[in-house]
């Protein structure tokens, strides 16, 4: 690890962690302090998967102003989640988790207490840009932040899956402007997750990589260890999925080369979509990667998935009965044709 | 079947079904015709499920004025869907389908023609209106259509399962704002209700309904024959559901007075919505019923499912990275309090 890493310990037990060089909070810095509620987690038997609840979270702060931003360097007479009046990337226990660690649950119906954990990451002491326009320097030492946290969560006892993902803009629910993603810390393996690693027979990461390698109709970049691609089945209008080749299971399986391609093949698809409309393209990125419930899980393969919300100028792809229904994703844009456009926009 | 229904097919292939008492289209009426395009499905072999391709989609008519709705009657000089010019109920085969029988694919990638079948309901020719608020003998003829296109779709062999449902506001993406829901008729299983159908044991439905009539907590409204609940395990913030008692599979295995409740009982839902926040709630209404692939489905319980979109007033619940990228609901409201709340507005 390249970065320093330096951990403060919140008055009310939240962790934050700064990596790399930071100047000390000001005088008289109060932090936050987590919001209270209930969080429990609940199986739902019709869809055969958990449920979490965070009942605290209606309170959450929502698009505030520059001068409030919660993600910024504290100043005097304004304390944010960050105790330090300069830093380069830091990570922190979300003030409104949607799972809390060693609360007691005291209802019934099956509901147990949520356990897990919920990071947020913040990219940059800079209120203004996105992931797309990190500088080279930070776009690295985001990875190595994403790795170790990958490494520490997984050494956990109650973490069984690491979830590492940006939510970007508002349509996409984002109450927070400033440069950041999120980290969840599960303690179940997620549906997704079980349904990449089920059936038999080869990995189907590895099946899609060579079939895209070898089409090359859906490829937007092919560069050492890696395949940026619109997937053959895209569920989104100009989904992106970026795989590593081989076949790798998690961030700390890669070499320094391929983990810092990795991070650029990921920005420059953020930077293709915000050309593709002509405006901030808002986006989930998630990455997918091993369990970590101390099992082997061979079959796991380390990609990142873009789903953008937008499947035209200002039009956005709702999830509407089908979907939430039925489970049926009706995509109205070809794969090859959302290829081609995004490739043409590809730098 | 109490109402008459009338088919009339179009220009373009077609259908279109008149139920009940109706008056001819004016002279002079032309047809829309169906959206060209492409249509497709293929197998997500990550999500393991299916994905419709509609690449004609994008020109469909988007919040036309009331002048131009296509759902309205015809009247001279302004051709609709409807070939009438006064009308009760009408059902017509999508302009602008997610699936479409009989279209040749011609993609590699394991794509195959999507069959399937997308229908809209048009609950009336009054363009004012919701469920809601449609006129208890209105809503009645409503659940004999659904009976009656159930038991027609069920009868085709390329149709596996009868999707009835109704997105509502354009916050969920609907287009057109004239009272209607819709109809899908998959030609394969859709994963929601295979997870229902998965399993062993007691109907997981049935246990449910045990539960909640037994803790009574949740319960919204418990008339004969039916059960209205937030469910313990709500994915939603004030997610419904209408369950049907004893043990039935679909709508034509209900005697015509449970029928006419269960329509009743979704209407009051909708109405408790629209009171909760003081505004029109967006929400989708999904029927769960047995499938139609001709094999026996003894575990598939008929039930209704409402996702609505408001967390609180004026506020969405969004589906970010943990729904969309790991499979994992996060709710900011606990069921018995959302119980609670739209108790006190059932009429």
């Amino acid at each position: 690890m390249r970065l320093r890493r330096t951990e403060v310990t919140q008055p009310d037990g939240r962790q934050v962690s700064l990596y790399g060089d930071f100047d000390p909070a000001p005088p008289g810095y109060e932090a936050p302090s987590l919001g209270q509620g209930a969080y429990q987690r609940r199986w739902n038997p019709l869809r055969r998967e958990w449920v979490l609840y965070a009942a605290a979270r209606q309170d959450r702060t929502f698009l505030p102003e520059q001068a409030l931003c919660p993600l910024c360097p504290s100043r005097p007479a304004h304390s944010t989640e960050i105790p330090a009046s300069r830093f380069r990337i830091a990570v922190f226990d979300n003030r409104f988790p949607s799972m809390l660690a060693g609360v007691p649950t005291g209802m019934g119906d099956g509901a147990v207490a949520s356990a897990g954990v919920c990071e947020v990451v913040v990219y940059s002491d800079e209120h203004q840009g996105a992931f797309a326009t990190l500088d080279a320097d930070r776009l690295e030492a985001l990875l190595e932040v994403w790795t170790d946290r990958y490494r520490r969560l997984a050494a956990r006892k109650d973490v069984a899956y690491v979830f590492i993902f940006e939510n970007r803009g508002p349509q996409v629910g984002v109450t927070l402007l400033h440069p950041h993603g999120q980290i969840y810390g599960y303690p179940f393996i997620p549906p997704v997750a079980a349904a990449e690693e089920a059936g038999r027979g080869p990995c189907p990461v590895c099946q899609v990589l060579a079939d895209e390698l070898r089409q090359e109709r859906r490829l937007l970049a092919g560069e050492a260890g890696l395949a940026t691609y619109v997937p053959a089945s895209a569920r989104w209008p100009y989904e992106v999925h970026v795989a590593v080749r081989p076949h790798r299971g998690a961030l700390p399986d890669l070499d320094g080369a391929t983990r810092r391609r990795f991070g650029q093949a990921l920005q420059r698809v953020a930077r293709a979509y915000d050309r593709l409309f002509g405006e901030a393209m808002p986006y989930m990125l998630v990455l997918h990667q091993r369990p970590t419930d101390g099992r082997p899980h061979p079959r796991a393969h380390l990609h990142a998935e873009f789903y953008p919300l937008l499947r035209d100028r200002g039009k956005l792809k709702y999830l509407a009965g089908s979907e939430s229904g039925a489970g049926v994703f009706i995509n109205d844009t070809l794969p090859e044709e959302s290829a081609t456009r995004l490739r043409a926009l590809f730098d």
